[in-house]
């Protein structure tokens, strides 16, 4: 598979040090399956291999707590129930941060947070990807079969080619993952390894007229 | 629980004679399941539950096959590609038509077709159901890792409060049937069983004024 | 200006008989406008040279009515009532037809109908453009301060690249024309006449490599 | 007419100090209308009558220039280029921020930011007005023809019931004011003038049990 920078981009999904990070709220659920598969030393390989190949990269990021924010809704769906009684990614605290080595850089796209697990949910993402002509998006990011899993198939829904990389996402049980990256993601994405996106990337890269600047005109 | 008429819809996800009828194109791979779990009998007890307490009934019904769908898209999810190649649910066919004992009856609302698996994506549902007052939904129907897991999943993520019907759904494994009921979908949504629902929907007719007419104004 | 096959689309909106009919119902109240701007010629001409251009033909179409469409809705925008009350765009009539020379043909995408006035409310030409690589659309059809000035704006907000030809257009008033061609729209959209998109139609069609095909793979 | 507050909303549209503040970037070309219909004082005076009455009060608020926004788009709609090179409702300045009197207070939600006009395109503001058991809403703010009347239209797509106070927006021209007032949005929802709303409002407060409290519940 090649990948065309004009079209294609990454994905992060959620690197926050809650999920990822040592003392992060979630991390000492998520490191049993993060480190079997070194999910983020594999997330930074992508990152670096995508920006390396001329990719622009847009962040899809949860909703960061704050108070007052469910007080009134009349439901809500557990898993936002669950987030509000854990706090999780508080706004101003170190746990809504994001883990050192994935900040957003210059020319990058962090789109609305999201409520729930989808990044196209109820955010700019989709327009955000259409102003940047962007068709097809590989996606890396946690918790697998949360936000991976609502957000690739949220993408294939709405008209885009999705790439999932399987090494590059974690979730809390090896469960979780079989149900996401075995059972469901086949049928809206395709799936590859790491070492198999970066070699892509390599090769993207390599192409007839590498040095082509990417148009970056603003209207 | 209790449901009221007033604001909760049921929602019943492709019974067409290809997924749910002997001799349909996908029956033989999803019969396993489905009469494990007496899906097919669950199904139209939760139906005739929901119509006797009055809840209106909302139809979300995937894209039937018609010749020249997908010649030129660029790109699909393989969930599509393999229903290009099966040409299940085909426009006309015996295959493509609702089972018998599920037909919309007059009132009933069935929203645009889906073409890939959520009933919300790029469908006219949402909006139906907001015209008609509905806030919550109770969802039937097949298969359940991929229309049903996916229309609950938009239906939470869109600020609906969902209700699975665990033993009125089928898919073509129980390793499938898991990753929805066990792993995913308690996430998004409350799981009975169709013996919880249909007491509980009994329950919600006996109201302290239950001959109220349900309010049809049109304007 | 030119226009890449690759990403541009016609978009006809609602050329319906009611409309643009001798004998329609709307086209009394609608033919003195049209006549003065000789719409229906014009948006014959932009389609003709769109064809012949290698775009790509999208239909968004207004709901036709059907009975008890209305009947359970709690609340509907007075231009819902309105379509109600005169049954515009009857399934099954000849008013509900496309006007003759507007018929889609082999590999135009017609959208599922939309309720209100927005071509993409409800409906799935959105999905449908990207799939087709569309980032940019051409819009003709009527009424130009309903469903053209509707899908303008949606179009734009979702992220498209949007023109307009104002001279392939129609509305009730020349009020209303001025609402939308000169009050309005030049916020959204590009505003061109029909002779000048005919004109940059077939510059586009003379590019260096004219017989390159247009890609239509499947998968 | 009367407003139920379990399911009406106050939807506050961009009211910057850019916008209704004696030196902000728009205010010289906005204000001859805005003085002409009393714009500021009414909309106070709806606000004022909402929270009277017991309505939640959501806000819209268009996107705050911030350096490097635009520069990677492959292209963008008229109104969006004007608001760039003018730096309108710049992030952190005086100008994008709430002009007094009309700052949100507790308990109010404040949806995303737009890019375009729409409050609801690429925003939550659908999904919150779902969770918080919202199916009408009455609209007031700025500029009338762009963000309130782009609101106001997506609402009524979506399926809302639509109320627009005439003389609490304002916009450059009255012109513009009547193409939206006039023109197009009677297709979309109720006009009403101020004191109509704030009689309303009133009346509505004054029902058989003005005292009962608003549900709350989180869950």
């Amino acid at each position: 598979m090649t990948y065309d920078p004009d079209n294609t981009a990454l994905l992060v999904i959620d690197p926050y040090n809650d999920f990822l990070s040592e003392g992060g709220k979630i991390w000492d659920r998520l490191k049993a399956v993060a480190e079997a598969n070194r999910c983020i030393t594999n997330m930074l390989a992508v990152l670096e291999a995508s920006r390396g190949a001329g990719l622009r990269v847009f962040y899809a990021l949860h909703h960061r707590y704050r108070p007052g924010d469910f007080e009134a809704w009349k439901h809500m769906a557990p898993i936002q129930g669950a987030a509000w009684r854990a706090k999780t990614f508080e706004e101003g605290s170190w746990g809504g941060a994001i883990r050192e080595g994935f900040e957003p850089g210059p020319g990058d796209v962090v789109a609305h947070e999201h409520w729930c697990s989808s990044g196209f949910a109820n955010t700019d993402l989709d327009q955000q990807l259409k102003v940047h002509g962007i068709q097809r998006v590989i996606v890396i990011g946690v918790r697998a079969n949360t936000c991976v899993e609502a957000t690739v198939r949220f993408a294939a829904e709405l008209g885009y080619d999705v790439t999932v990389v399987r090494d590059a996402t974690a979730s809390l049980s090896e469960e979780e993952m079989h149900a996401t990256l075995e059972v469901n993601l086949p049928n809206y994405a395709a799936i590859v390894t790491t070492s198999e996106i970066v070699e892509s990337l390599a090769g993207s890269l390599r192409r007839p007229n590498p040095a082509r600047p990417r148009a970056l005109s603003g209207s």
